[in-house]
């Protein structure tokens, strides 16, 4: 069985084509043509510590070698589409204690590139090569461990020292629609996500802290091989489920409804992003169940309209309807048609977040085209500005948050929610506020016909409360 | 209950003691008394990305605040012996996603310091209250956030831009000596690792690959609240244990001998330093035990002699004789008298690093003073190059190793261990190379009169045998 290589190659020429396409000026000749310099993290210590910082790859550079090693360069020559990778060269001190890294012709072997060779070659072929053209960089390489293995060459470094946009484009632009290749890595991850929640639910019988729910997550992903979280996991419980970005994840859950639980395990540095809520003791209160079947509702509402063409802003403004008709239904809005409340954007105290965004590598991926300064509250913060196209993977996922700093200055009115204060009704709403806050998040590629949701474990409230009771039944 | 805070105060009088002394100069006069700045350090985020990159406090910063926030700075006033910390002010936008950050007033109650204050005042106090005096850090403070917050004061900027070494000496000279508060967090981190070290070798029937061990291991310390390991775990088998500092963690178990398992959790930025090796199948091979009993033989050795005045030189070398007479006795080592055979550094090969190190907040913590340019090869890599001292804490952990990257060079006759390899019999060796390497080590307090051994998880060979073997009757 041979296995296919990650397709730097194929990349490199998505990248070359759109590059030509957004900076024509720049290939006008071929003997000007551009060549592309990238650059992996340097292997940096902590300040007064030996030990090495947490390294991640670079996205850029991974896309375009499929190599996951630190300290690394890589140029693309444009006018012959070559790839060369530049590894560290061997350090005999460190084989004692690390072992021997992989050769340069084990690398020439792994990795889809055209050569592969030491990094204090660079600066000469830099020099030799590429003398009379021009080096575009994204990175920042003004540090002085760069500037040793680039050399003293004042003609590239002046190139290499400015970022230019273009390209930075056509890297972001090209990792938005995702090959076969890029589809089977983020299809092992979400795999991983969906056993490693399932696990957790599975074991609310020994859960009793929400860093119970955190380990539970990370173990299961680790021990399927992922030794990288895609984000930091969001594990809360009760009103801490109304904090977007919890990451405490400390606190006792004895006493709370919920937990909501957002992480999502990496695949070769593909990510999945995933969230279920469910009740800690199997029950759901009337309260958490009728919220619970509202953004359900706007959950599967918005996926089932996922395809090429669709507009990422109107499913985002379904999921409001969606969640304005249910609010007037269950009486926490009040005094206002569905349109004037709509308009009022007093739903955005509740989901005050956008309903998804690009996945790939980055958890937010590239390419999404926000706008945070955007007047509307509404879109401000959705993370998809665009019409949708196959290749795309996204995230499908609404929540509903009972969050004391948003919903008090609406009230107040010193929000730029408009008058929408004047729709909540008060008393109803206090019967919410435990609820804390609800979001169910799935992982969704755009396909030619429609789409195909990665995520596969269970969202249906009565299934969740069935695995739980289970779990319980077993303490 | 009162829990008792961390005690920065007290920290604070024992640098500026120790500075004192080393650079008297500076304290001539209470008027030109020294100020010391330190910062956390800044929240960054990964390039052209959203996600923030993971953050680790500040060692020095901790000592002088037990605060465990980023962006945060500290000053003390040495004329007066006065702490105030600077925290970043609150970002209202960031509340929505966060929540709402500590206030002024639950760091004072929280957090040993005279005064708390938000840094948009830091630059202004610098001026008006130490505008006349000496601002001194070991801070890298050149990046243009830091210069945002410390503002445009040139007669401050410039003392603040240069390290000294005084003040840093000072600072890592101090927490060589731990105090009570600083010993109960290390005895908690190792109480943690003993755990969850036990839960692994208990759980051996379910580990098929050395991730499962690395899993394992991260789940029980997540779960009893240590949110970071001291340092990657070491998660080898088989031929890999060899490698001393061996993090890819993800081969099979199926067909190797031993485990090696080099694992601490962290608790409250202290750390603890743990390793055993045992067999995957709870048989010890003949080879394997022989080697392991010398190991053991060395380590408890070199522990019994834990106690003020030691020298660590003479226990790391007490550790190289045990092993060049076990390796005698073996056959591994033949034709010369075990003085010879020392002298010839050889057993450097089998046995590279030191005996252990500093342990505190760092996994390797301050005031060594090793020297890693020594040119006795024996002595190079030995982090400790002082006597004991009551209060230290230290790791005692021997190791013997069969590394063709180490023993090879030193049969060929082309390292620095003299004419060593001609003590080696390879016939026997060859034996041994399966047995791959062990390391057995513990984390040790000098108490007044001896030593307290903070690790308890099991390290007699019956005794790992039995768990094991208790373990895989169950699958």
């Amino acid at each position: 069985m041979t296995i296919e290589k990650y397709p730097a190659k194929r990349h490199a020429l998505r990248v070359n084509q759109r590059w030509c396409e957004l900076a024509p000026e720049h290939f006008s000749s071929m003997a000007e043509a551009p060549v592309l310099l990238l650059a992996s993290p340097r292997t940096v210590k902590w300040p007064f510590c030996d030990q090495t910082q947490p390294f991640r790859q670079n996205r850029n550079f991974y896309y375009l070698s499929g190599c996951d090693l630190p300290d690394s360069y890589l140029t693309y020559d444009t006018s012959c589409q070559t790839l060369v990778l530049y590894l560290p060269p061997v350090d005999a001190d460190e084989v004692m204690w690390s072992g021997l890294p992989i050769s340069v012709d084990e690398a020439k072997t792994r990795f889809d590139v055209d050569d592969v060779r030491y990094s204090n070659r660079l600066a000469s072929d830099l020099a030799l090569l590429y003398g009379k053209r021009t080096v575009f960089t994204v990175e920042q390489l003004t540090c002085s461990d760069h500037a040793q293995v680039l050399g003293e060459l004042p003609n590239i470094v002046k190139a290499v020292a400015e970022a230019d946009s273009h390209v930075l484009e056509a890297l972001e632009e090209s990792r938005v629609i995702k090959d076969e290749y890029e589809l089977g890595l983020m299809r092992q991850a979400a795999a991983i996500s969906d056993k490693a929640h399932l696990k957790v639910m599975s074991t609310m019988n020994i859960h009793t802290n929400e860093t119970h729910i955190h380990a539970e997550f990370v173990y299961h992903s680790l021990r399927a091989g992922s030794k990288n979280q895609s984000y930091d996991p969001i594990c809360c419980s009760g009103h801490s489920c109304s904090t977007l970005h919890y990451v405490k994840n400390d606190e006792d859950l004895a006493g709370r409804q919920l937990i909501l639980i957002d992480a999502g395990a990496e695949w070769k540095n593909y990510a999945s992003d995933v969230t279920r809520t469910y009740p800690i003791n199997g029950e759901w209160t009337m309260e958490a169940r009728e919220i619970y079947d509202l953004v359900l509702h706007m959950q599967t509402s918005c996926e089932k309209l996922v395809a090429p063409g669709a507009s990422w802003e109107e499913l985002h403004l379904l999921a409001h309807k969606i969640l304005v008709k249910g609010f007037l239904e269950l009486g926490i809005f009040k005094g206002g048609s569905e349109e004037e409340i709509l308009e009022s954007r007093v739903s955005s105290a509740f989901f005050p977040h956008g309903l998804g965004h690009m996945l790939g590598m980055d958890t937010h991926d590239s390419g999404g085209r926000a706008n945070y300064s955007d007047p509307d509250p509404m879109f401000r913060y959705l993370r998809i500005r665009r019409k949708l196209e196959p290749g795309m993977v996204v995230t499908v996922e609404p929540g509903i948050y009972f969050s004391p700093f948003l919903i008090n200055p609406c009230l107040r009115g010193d929000e730029d929610l408009g008058n929408g204060g004047k729709f909540i009704d008060t008393d109803v709403l206090d019967k919410y506020w435990d609820v804390g806050g609800i979001r169910i998040e799935d992982d969704v590629l755009v396909t030619e016909t429609g789409h195909e949701n990665f995520t596969k474990v269970p969202k249906e409230p009565d299934v969740l409360s069935a695995i739980i009771k289970k779990a319980l039944a077993t303490s």
